[in-house]
């Protein structure tokens, strides 16, 4: 899966800011590359002097390296038998831009220090065989050292959609401290302050696709887009409606973007025409013979892989967040929690009647925040290896 | 409630190490002084050398300033022109035990500084004043002073008794993320691990009283008594138990102590008696005309700060939990979250049905820790000045 042995090497204590910094660059790529992953590139003298930086643009466009030898030229300087630090193996083939090793070959880099190996298995390795065929000094961070698991981090949707063949699929719950969602009456505006709302926006931001199922877009009629924070675009909204029950007057329908229906009818029908008249595209996963009427979930996000979908973002409610626990479908939950009490109301997952803690879904707190007085927990499933 | 504005004095800079010393002691007093608060000492010479030091033992026993000036007595110390640091003013007033500002008197300390003014409203001030009539230097921390706000901290359960004639009242809850204490059917052994029911025993260690109510009693059977931490003495155990309905074989009435048994019955017959012999005592605090068969929560807590219990540890249901949020009467959250997702199962608070967000009772977080993956809360009633 990474690149054979001879390339692994330790970075040397003053390569170490140089990745950080191409990391730094690679954080300004979300929201803005995929499906492309996010990368960032340095490349350095050897007297230890930046001479050109840059990040992927979109998809289409130039790529970290291309961008930083770019920047090395505007400045005038001399990128010959310099370090380019990458935060994941330059490409060997053609996509939509030219091989980035060609590039950097091109130019005379003379060592390129990569925080991670490419994570496609058919290809990993070959930028850095390539390299190193055509003299370069190929390295490649142990897969267990901080900065090769931070530059997995910033592209985990990436490597799952590489490496699973589906997105990395975060479930995000606002709740209070007793873990409602909604008073029973459903009123749920706002559990949460403000500082959580842009939070849980820039977490919408940098995924592929937004997903709900349709209590949620019945009960709320969401628009389900990144309004709180800026983006270069709106990720794709999805709906699970295994019935094509939603309305035609939904927010869901109106810009900006298509929406994406999974629904289970052999037949779209009449409701399905008209939500393709409202510009909803609608695909067909029904479950196996278990559960015919309802979606698939697991073909919907396998679809949405290939789609290009690196991150999913789940904003639903009790039911489907609990079909997707269920599913063994999500891999992060992105948990904020107000400091109230609320009593009875909606619950956050579904999980049926269990009769043994044994059975009660485990996590492992990632981490936890205050933002302005809420609490947010990130957590993913016990037991998964991180990052994946 | 402070002393006079003339003792009021910020603290020079090299007093704070010695204050902080003097609190480390108190808080070695936590678990051993109730109903007296937990009081730490450190005598220190003009040149800066610690001469003596204590804290506050066994209600009847020696206080912090005698401990410290006996330490230094044992050490040979000279303490003639000393400074004595202590978190709380010396007492004026003979108690079980003389006035400790006599004692410091006749040793001939010639400053005081305290930490904090004595909180009863009858005797504050009288303490520093009498040092200052005998011609020591008194100063009295600001009370919004750093070093203040943690000695009230230390003692926030006798400040309430001495302010509001009621214990500060502590209730902990152990849940899953989505705010479940039990599943459907009971099953809660055990939602969070050792290391979070250590913690827990050590909050109910600091109590001069636990708190549960006869839901939790019949369901759990549990003891109530310290038993994960180290403890000098187990706190009083107190059960809100309206019509007298405990089992004469529950674990509550056995060894440690007497349980006290708070009812609403105008006579408490046979079963009262039975429970009686098997050593409880009986407190009949009947609600007043809308609750007549309930007991008056507002009074058993009353009742139990004038039995000098200043910390009140409530480990109870749903019921009884929200019966005493809805009555205002709980100072503080002490919330365990186990990174686990349970569906449905027992809530943590009986609200009633609220119609309105602005009905749900709020709170700020003091602080999250993590404890072998569990996360601890703590939280108190939003716009409840600190420390009370």
């Amino acid at each position: 899966m990474h690149a054979s042995p001879p390339f692994t090497s330790l970075p040397r204590p003053d390569d170490e800011p140089w990745l950080q910094q191409a990391l730094a660059l690679a954080e300004q790529a979300i929201g803005l590359t995929d499906p492309n992953p996010r990368v960032g590139c340095v490349i350095v003298s050897t007297d230890g002097r930046l001479l050109g930086q840059g990040h992927t643009q979109a998809a289409g466009q130039a790529h970290a390296e291309v961008m930083a030898l770019r920047d090395a030229q505007e400045q005038g300087a001399d990128v010959r038998g310099a370090t380019a630090y990458v935060t994941l193996e330059p490409c060997a083939h053609h996509g939509r831009t030219p091989p980035c090793c060609d590039a950097l070959i091109a130019a005379g880099i003379a060592r390129v220090v990569s925080a991670l190996g490419d994570p496609n298995p058919l290809v990993a390795g070959q930028g850095l065989a390539r390299l190193h065929a055509a003299g370069v000094r190929a390295e490649l961070l142990p897969v267990a050292h901080p900065l090769a698991v931070a530059a997995s981090e910033l592209n985990l949707g990436f490597l799952s959609r590489m490496q699973r063949g589906r997105p990395f699929v975060r479930m995000k719950v606002a709740a209070s401290l007793d873990g409602r969602t909604a008073l029973a009456n459903g009123v749920s505006k706002w559990i949460t302050g403000p500082a959580a709302r842009r939070d849980g926006h820039a977490w919408r931001r940098r995924a592929g696709a937004v997903l709900t199922g349709i209590g949620t877009a019945r009960e709320d009629d969401p628009r389900m887009d990144v309004r709180e924070v800026q983006t270069a675009r709106q990720p794709q909204r999805v709906l699970i409606d295994s019935r094509l029950e939603l309305s035609p007057q939904a927010r869901l329908l109106q810009p900006p973007g298509q929406l994406l229906i999974y629904h289970a009818l052999p037949d779209p029908g009449p409701r399905g025409a008209i939500l393709a008249a409202h510009g909803a595209e609608l695909v067909a996963t029904p479950g196996a013979d278990d559960k015919p009427g309802k979606v698939d979930l697991a073909v919907a996000i396998r679809d949405l892989g290939q789609r290009g979908i690196n991150e999913l973002h789940i904003e639903a409610g009790y039911k489907l967040n609990g079909s997707l626990l269920r599913a063994g479908l999500v891999d992060e939950l992105l948990l904020y929690v107000a400091p109230l009490l609320m009593g009875d109301g909606r619950g956050m997952v579904d999980l049926g009647a269990l009769t043994a803690l044994e059975a009660a879904p485990r996590f492992t707190l990632l981490d936890s925040t205050v933002l302005e007085g809420d609490l947010r927990l990130r957590l993913r499933p016990a037991g998964s290896s991180p990052p994946l």
